[in-house]
Parts: structure tokens; sequence; C-alpha cells
């Protein structure tokens, strides 16, 4: 009901747009892991907006202030808080349009259900920035899973009908994880960089926006974490990766292309290599009954074209019930695709160190 | 980290499938709630397995017994619990293959998570017969949904490459949802019936299976219902989803389909009917920011082949790490779509009933 | 919300007095633990009605049907779900009283809480039978906790004004507990017992009932495990405890005796016992900030008087809105003191094992 | 296993005592509400260390800054959010004793629970400061209440053996409750009030301290809130309650004296009063089977003395498992409970507030 994910980890999230300050709290973390900030500020940087035309030219330095549950270094083991004090706050471009429902965004659902007591100011508590705090839960859930060979990535699979490379979903490597989320805009393939980027650009020119598909990996976790029914790896990887906005799908493995196999060919077959139990294939995403199999973890999202265009729309004063056009202003990115890549590892993060956690060892069992 | 929902509703879901019984206990149910037992018999018949060559010959009756909750015909409001006693056992079928992992299946994964002590017959707990306490749960909650004008239901949208119509996202109607539920093989058109059918049997033929999606929709949804991040209606449903075995994907509204628009393409511009907010367009699928719009909620949901086939597979002896070749013998569905139908209805009903009773109501607001 | 706990083990219980049967469904217990039914049995038959006057002569055979969560002897993993059928079931004794308020029962604020439609039969859901589920978990949870040394146990501190001895605090040994919870009416006195039954006897001659207070220890619990806040073993056990009817107060360690002392006085020096650290006396009962000390856990628990009482009382009619006299009619217990100190065991046991559960822990880390 | 509270009303809850930062996340609070932050202040203030030599000499401003949630004066719905940035810290009070336990303080049950990386100084996380969100939850949630003419307060009933009268559970009024609060010591005798001053300071003198009883109240919550077993208010009220260090024990009416009375003294007889149903007694404090009876909720709290004293102890430094005698320095209260008061009163408030927002209401119901 709430902003509030209640697993392993603890995780609220706090803020609006155009406020004090956004932040989030990370409760329930291991004790004595140490963290770097510097780390944390690169994890977040990739989520900042882009000098590069493809994001919106609002500027927030972005830097969390650590409140609680870091001492010498180390998480304490006790709430970890994290503020991000709102700065380039450009309230004024946002006057006209507080009642007139941007289309694709929650302008009008979020007043009905907060009785119209909402924050609307750049979406308040609805805006694409509430993601900066997502970033730093999933940046740190992010350190102490690298410290245990875990290690995530994502890149832009697609943007529009642009395709990067997939991932290989047997053999990709941490290695090649950490290459692609280093670079500015996260593509396997550098030719499919540049045709995206493209593509983004002439959506700006012509006041319009573009989606796209972020795929993200996860190698080195371990087989067998995770559980059958209502907490599997996937309903707690969906149910945080719906926490970003602008996410209308996810698949895992192979995903909907699994519907025109038949069952012979969609089967990955089991085997051994060097005495480890792998599969041969990796339809199923390393994820089987809601369990991780010891393969990469591998799934894709589907982000919407940004629903803030310059271009006249038609709409409602939902205060007025009146049919009223509206022309949005303000900065807005034409894709958020790229800016969605830390978020969306940031989800997967927050999940497998969650579900790392809620294994049940007793003492003696590990 | 369970097989228990902990929502508005809390659902706690059991059993194995070769066990003494599965059930369900919901609990926070509104009390007061006449419940039609026979409507329930209707909706889980159709999960049952089917005389007509589509499933498995297994013969479970399937009649939940209700333990608690219900007096007079009525919801008590304290937990509802039901018992489902497990009849058609033929465990001596899975006897020689319960340390070879069948490709696909929860074998290997469910042994690494218990330390071996899951029960392995006919999958146990990670059985889609656990889907029909889960069915019967959606089908008590559909039940006060619809006495409040909500009415949900579904359709086989593919098998494999052949698809059914798809739902008008826009014009959808209660009655043609409730037409379509009602339908044996639940399509819109009885064309793609006809070669459906064709496909799962030579399916079948081919000691194979396929998969396909399930097409999933609900009108009379009121608007301002859900909440922004960790808690919307979809990261609801996704997660309920989810816990359907087999599952492989999900996306709301256009889904993936919105990352080939141009963002003039797939906001859906609002506009007043008779005074009531509305958009031309769905391609949101009824929810923005995590909240209902007063559209019709519209979803598509992969489920990939039964994994379960009759061809010879390669696999491993995960307990004498041997590479095995595996022969699945028993009763199993060349395609577990049509089953599946109502499982996702289900699932959505207990999401939006949950959704409903987590609206922050006061005394004196509603 | 309701009769559904989730901690570190989730638990579900469910049932109404004069319904079909009462039950429990108890999730993310740990795979693999071999459970004893017979000792189960005994736990159970602690809570049911005495042949000795004591209590009730209503007579269930409570015998708790495994449904699922049991194979080949060991917990699966997956949830483990109990059923216990009701039988002997005199709902006519009931039938006059359904609208008269009985005084310190919940006939009036149930009818409210569910705007009439809870079950009245019996107390319904708020029937002191719910216990019987609760005793079950708990005696699943005791076996758990027993393999590892951790051993609990309870007695009867006082009825009305008799008062048993206490236990040690700092030297209660875990042969104590286990002498004390086997004895038919347990106290560590046998002067005190003898006098104890002849107060509950001259209760129950006089139409009457008596209340008391139940002390319940664990010894062998490690130190160093539970939670600052919200979810300290404090918080976690007085929670699970007032989920037991006719409990009025919750007290650790000395309890309200603290606040009488001076600090000097109050405070628990610790020491060294060969090399491993204790206090020297044990006022704070085993628990410091919401975390284990590794000292005995121990504390209070106060039950109020059987409020079924068989003389005249007066009450009001709440649907007629009319005062009425009140004759209660049926079996009841002149005290439910002694048939409660297996289910104040139960709830100690239920919370501390799902604080080792909920510890943190990663692979590598115990 | 956290500082995370999950009900109707979710409150994240973080800070160490000398790290940079308190605050709370309430989250899923009803939207549209006035909060008038002059009074949070207030609320806070009582709280804060007196300048009359009953507490510390530490002074914070403990003024919150609201980062999120509160939109032209009244809660958006969405998280609020706030921080007390620490000031007034003197670390170096701590250094010497970072690894000798002091006795009846959580320095070595944190430090085992965290693997030695919790924040040691001034005990960190389970520092009583961190009872200075709790209030402004608290008062959040109060000021939502009262408009609903729902009035809490409470008073010390005890210090060491002085006692104030009694609260009235029958006749107690807002106003009576109203007035006790707003006392700079709050009791309803100021002869009670001048001895537990003298009490507190010979206590200070003598280089010990104090603890006592603080007896809270709540008139005009609705009959008909709360739930059986699990989440009923006493088991809500005292999960939240044992979240305020040096708490004990709690009892609800009567408490551990019903164990004393027959059930004919007891039971709480109902009546009619100008056609509304109370109870001529009040031994059940307002709650029968964890739902109110419209009668004022009531119930005592066990606060012990301040651990801190500046008498030497005997102790172990648990490093170096050397037996050590300890001397305290820096700043403590000689008696907690005169600042426990308006905790209480807090734990209440987010109790009451999370029962009433849990309560399953569908539209049309209320």
């Amino acid at each position: 009901m709430s902003s509030t994910y209640n697993g392993g980890i603890k995780l609220s999230l706090f803020g609006e747009s155009h406020g004090k300050g956004i932040g989030a709290v990370l409760d329930n973390l291991p004790g004595g892991e140490p963290i770097d900030l510097d780390k944390i500020g690169e994890f977040m940087a990739r989520r900042a907006p882009k000098k590069d035309g493809t994001s919106t030219t609002r500027s927030e330095k972005d830097i969390p202030e650590i409140l609680s549950g870091l001492y010498e270094g180390k998480t304490t083991g006790t709430p970890l808080a994290a503020v991000i004090f709102n700065s380039d706050q450009h309230s004024g471009d946002y006057g006209n349009i507080s009642h007139i429902a941007r289309p694709a965004h929650a302008d009008y659902t979020g007043y009905l259900r907060y009785n119209g007591a909402n924050d609307p100011r750049g979406g308040g508590h609805f805006s694409g920035r509430i993601t900066a705090p997502l970033c730093f839960a999933g940046a740190v859930c992010g350190q102490i899973l690298e410290r245990r060979g875990i290690i995530t990535g994502a890149h832009i699979r697609s943007i529009k009908d642009v395709c990067d490379e997939p991932f290989d979903p047997v053999n990709i490597t941490a290695k090649q994880l950490e290459q692609v989320r280093s670079r500015p805009f996260p593509t396997l393939s550098e030719n499919a960089e540049q045709k995206m980027r493209e593509m983004i650009n002439s959506a700006r020119m012509a006041q319009d926006s573009v989606g796209g598909v972020v795929e993200c990996a996860a190698v080195g976790f371990p087989a067998g974490v995770g559980s059958p029914m209502m907490e599997g790896l996937e309903n707690t990887i969906s149910r945080l990766v719906f926490a970003i906005p602008a996410v209308k799908g996810i698949e895992f493995g192979i995903g909907f292309g699994c519907t025109e196999l038949f069952g012979s060919e969609n089967n990955d077959e089991f085997s051994l290599d060097n005495g480890k139990v792998v599969t041969i294939t990796n339809n199923h995403g390393g994820i089987l009954g809601g369990i991780s199999s010891g393969m990469p973890i591998i799934f894709r999202v589907a982000f919407k074209p940004t629903p803030s265009i310059s271009q006249p729309q038609n709409s409602v004063d939902f205060k007025t019930s009146t049919e009223e056009q509206l022309i949005i202003k303000g900065r807005h990115d034409p894709c958020v695709v790229p800016r969605a890549v830390p978020c969306v590892e940031a989800a997967l993060n927050i999940a497998l160190l969650s579900a790392l956690l809620e294994q049940p060892l007793l003492p003696g069992e590990v």
C-alpha cells in the first residue's frame, strides 16, 4: 500500500520532486559491510541527467547525505538513512498545469488517490526523481553482493526499433557486466549506441519521445536461493522493478518468446560442467520455481516513451471537468531508458540481497 | 520468502501434489459477504483437467472443504480456510526420477533450497496443483468484487503462434468478460479455438508441449485505487501472477509494444464521456503511477510450454552428479494455458480486493 | 490486522469454536527438521481440558491432522498445515445468548467489528479453542529449538493469591524446565499445587472463576539474537502472547518490580563464568535492547479469571439495545491458567524461532 | 527484525545518538490532513531534557525538519519524512567505555548482534534519543486522531514507591487528558509531583537513578476497531511500546491485578447509558478480544531505573574478556519516566491510527 518494501531488506523511499528532499531508509542490512561512497556516487551518476542531449537539462547534484547506519565506513546493521536535498527546483514551470492531467502521467490518478492532497509539483512523489534514492539503495546492496562474487549489470537492449546485441544468457561474464555498466551510454555494440543516439535526438527534435527495453543480468548468484509461490525471485524482482515509473512489462529468460516454442525447444537440458550442474541453454533465465538455478539471472524490462512531450495534447482539467488542450513546459528527457539502466540494476540488487537474507538459516546451517 | 501473501488480504497457500491435502487461508476478508459455493465450484472447474485431450488425465475432484470463516453462507471476517484433500495420487509414476532433474522444473532448485527435504513427488509444493487453492481464493475475492460491480475475465490470447483476437482495451464490457470466461475453451474467436485445439493436439501427438499468452482484464474497478512505488497495482498483480508456475513474463496495457511507439503515439489523451474522465486510447492498461485510472485494467501473461514432455531429455542426477537421460512418465498437460486462464483471473481478483482493502480510509471518509 | 503473524516464521491461525475445524499454517520453517508427532501430541495434551475438575468437561480429541509440509517425518520447508476437526460440539448451549453480551468476552466487540457477521457460537474465532493450533505451531517450533539446545518451559506462578516458588532467573536449568512442564499441574512446589487446586475448586463450587500468572523461561538461547526498536524479542514475544485470549499483562525479568528499585539495585553487573560473559543477577530477563544476552529469558503473563461464570450477570442485548440479565450455561473452565501454561510456551517458541530465522545471515557468515 | 513497523501505518525509524541525524518515515498516512507544526514542537518538547534537574543536561534542539509528505500544511498521503540533525554531541565522553559493557544497556548484546559493527557512541541506535522521531511520528498521528475526537494522554503513575492518583478508568475525560499532558511534570496530583521530584533529586544526589510507571489512556476511540489473535489492539500497542528503551512490562485495564480477583469481581457488566452500550466498571481497559469496546483504553507501562549511573560498577570488557570496573561519565537522566510519558502516548497514537487504517473497509461501507 505504499512506498515501503518489506522483505529481507526493508526499504522506505520518500520525497517529492520539488519538496525539500528525497531519500531512503534501508533497514536490516548486515552489519560491518564496508561501503565505498565514491562508488555509490558513480552508480548514482549513471542515473543523473546527461549533458549529451539524451535527457533533461535539470541538474541535480544528487549527492546523498548519509544520516545514519554508517560508522567508520561500514554498515552498522541498524537503519541506513540517506537524504538528497533538492536544489535545482523550477516550480514555476509547473504552475499552470496542476489540474490538467498530463497524458500517461499520474496527475489524475494521484489526485483521486489522495483526495487532491498530493504534491502536484513535477509529479510529486510520482516523479522519476524518486529513483535517485532507489539507486542509492541499490548501490549499497550491490556492494554487499559484489563482496560475495555476485555481479549485476544492465544495458539498453533497444530504443524504439533500434536494437543492441542481447546478452549471451549462458556465457555472460562478470567482466562484461562491469564493462557495459561503465559505459556512458550502456550498449554492448557501439554501432547500436550511435543509432540509438540518433533516434533519441530525432525524437527530441520532433518534440517527441521514445521508449525502449533494458536487459539486466546477474552472475555469481548462488543456486538454491528464493522461494516458490509468492516470494520467488521473479515475484520480488518484478515487484521492485515496477516501482520504477514508466515500466510496463517484465520478462524473464526468453520471456514472451517461450510462448512460441515447443516444450522440447524451450526446456533447458541439464548437464555437468566440471562437476557443476548447469543448463546447456538458459531460456529459464536462471530461475526455476522462483529459485535460482546457478545460471545467469536475466530479464528484460519495457519502458514507455517519456510521457512529457512538448507537443500540444488533448486532455481534461479534472477539477473543473472541462476538456482542455495541454502544452507541457519544463525540462524533460526525450528518452528515459539510458537513465533507467542503473534503476533496473538497483531493483535487482535489492531483490537479490533481500532473497539472500530471507533464506531461513539457523546457526550452524550455512 | 514464502507462499504467504501479506497485503490487504493475507493469503497463505499450502500443500504438495501428492500429500494429504492442499488449501488456502484467507485472512482479513470483510465480514458478512455472501459466498456462493456453487459458483466457487464453477470457477474451480475451469482450472480442473479437461476431458478433451488438452490436459492431463489426472482426475481430482478438487472440491474445497470450508473449515472456517463462513457462517450461514456469509464470510465471518475471521480467517476463511479451505482444504482440498488429494485423492487421485499415482505416486509410483514418479518413483524413478526423484534425483534426475526434469528440465524446466524446480526439482534441482527445490532440492538445493530445502537441503533435499522438500517433497519430490509430482513436484511437491512446486506443483501446478497448488493453483487449485489459489483459484479458490480468487473465486472468493471475485464474488466480493462482483457485488461492487467489478468484473474480471481472461481469455487465451495465443497458443504458440495461433492468436485469438485481443480484448478491446477501451470498450471491453462486463458482459464480454462473463461470456468468454464461461466458454469451455476461453477464446473470443471460435476459429481461434479450433486452431488452438489442433495445435495442442499436434503437440500432444508429437510427445511435445506448447505454451501461450493469457490476456486478462477488469472493468468497473474504481479510479484512484493503488499506490506509487512498491505497492502499486502493477507491483501487486505481477507479484501474485508470478506465483503461478510456468509464468515467464507480464505486460500491462500495450506492454512491450509501447517501446516501439513515439510518446505522441503512446500517450493516452484524456477526454470526458458524459462528464466522466476517460482516456481515448488505453495503452496504459488502466493503471497510471500504480493507481487505477478508471479505464479497463488489462494485462497479458506469458506461459511457457509444459516442461513435462515424454520425449527423452538429457539431464543430470544431482545427487550422484552423473549425466543421465531422462524419460518422464505420468500424465501431463500438453498445454497448461487453458487451465491457466482462471488462475490469472484469481491472481487479479486477489490483487484488486487487496488494493481496495489497503486504501487508507478513516471512518467518515469513504 | 488479523490472525496472521508475519515474522521469520509466518503463522496463520484459523477456525471457530463450533465450526468444522481449526488449524494452523506455518510457513518458512527450515527444511529437513525431524518432527516427532507423539511429542506434539503430548504438548497439546497439556492444553486439553483436564479430567480433574480444574477445567471444562468439553472433550475434544484435538489430534491435529497434518495436511502438508511433512515428508518422511521431516519438515519439507514448504508450508506445514494442520487441521483439527471439531467433534464435540454442543451448539445448543449457546443458542439463547447470542446477542446478550457475555461480560469480559468479545461478543459485543466482535459483533461490531464484523458487522454482526462473525460466528457467535462459543465465541467463534475468539474462543480459547484457537489456542490448540497455536500450541501445535509452538510444539513444532519447540522441537526445532530443542535440537539446538534451546529449552523452554513454564509454570503456574500464582492462582489468585496462592503463589508457587518463582523460577531462579540466574540458575534455572533445562532439566528443571523439562520437569515442570511434564507435571500434570505445572508448579515447582507440590504444596502450591495443592493449595491452587483447592482455590480453583472453591471457585468452581461458588460458580465463580479465578485467574493467575504464568511464568515462562528459555535457556540455551544464544546471545546476540533479536533487534532494537520494533522487532526486539520483547516486542515479538508480547505480540504473540497477547494472541492468547484472557492475557492482560506481560512483564520481562523483574518486570514491574524494577520500578521500585534504584538503578544501582536493578542493574545486572556483568562478570565472567569460565570465560563466558554472564550477569550476576538477571533482572533484565535475558533481553537487553531487544536482543538476547545469553542469560535465561524469563517473563510473566497475567491471565484474567475465566469470563464465563454461572452466576447471573447484568448485561445488554446489543441487538435490541435492552438491558438483560444473563445466565451462562455450558461447560467452562473455572480457571484457564493450567491450560494456558503450554500456550505461553508455544508463543515463546514461535517468537524465538522467528527471531533466529530473522537474523540477517549471509552465506559464509554463521 | 528491525526498526520498521509495518501495520496500517508504516513507520521506519533511523539514527544513532551521535551520528549525523535521527528521523522517521511515516508511510500510508491519509492525505489532506492538516498538521500543526507548532503543536508537533510542543509534543516533542515534552520529551526533551528538562532544565529542572530531573534529566540529562544534554541539550538538543530536536527540531524536526520535514523532508517530504507535507504540502501547503497538509499531509500529501505519500511518505512523510523528517530528520533531526544531531548537534550537541560530546562523543569524547564515551571514548573509553566502548567495550566495557554498561550494565542494563545494550552495549554487549548490540555488539554481538552486529558483529561489533554497530555505532557504540552513546548507545548508537539503542539510545533513548531515537524516541525523538518516535514522538514526532506519534504527534503527527495524534493530530489525525484528535480531528476525529480521539484524545490520548498519559501521566506518571509512580516513581519508585511514590504514587500519583490513578486515572478513573470509567469516567476519565478528554479534558483531563489534555490537562495532564500539558503539565511540565505530568501527574494528576500536585502533591505527588512534589514527592516524585524529591525522589528523583535524592537519587541524583546519590549518583543513582529511579524508574516508575506511566499510565496512558485514550478516550473517544470508536468501539469495534481491532482484531483477534495477532493484530489486536493489545498486541499492537505492546509491540510499539516495547520499542521504547527501558520498558520492562505492560498491562491493560486492571492488568496483573485481575489475577487476584474472582471472575465475578473482574467481569465488567454491560449496561446502557443513554442508549449507548457501556460497561459499569472498566477492568478490561477498553479492549475485549483485541477489539475496542468504546470504553476508555487504559494501560500502564513499567520503566526501569536509568541504567547509566555514576557509581562504580563491576563489568566485563567483552572484547578482551576481562573483568573490569566501570565508571560511566557523561550526562544522564536520574529518571527517564517524565520524558517517557509522551513516548508512551506516541506509541499509542501510532497503534490507534494504524488500527483504524487497517480496518477492512470497502467503498460504501463506512
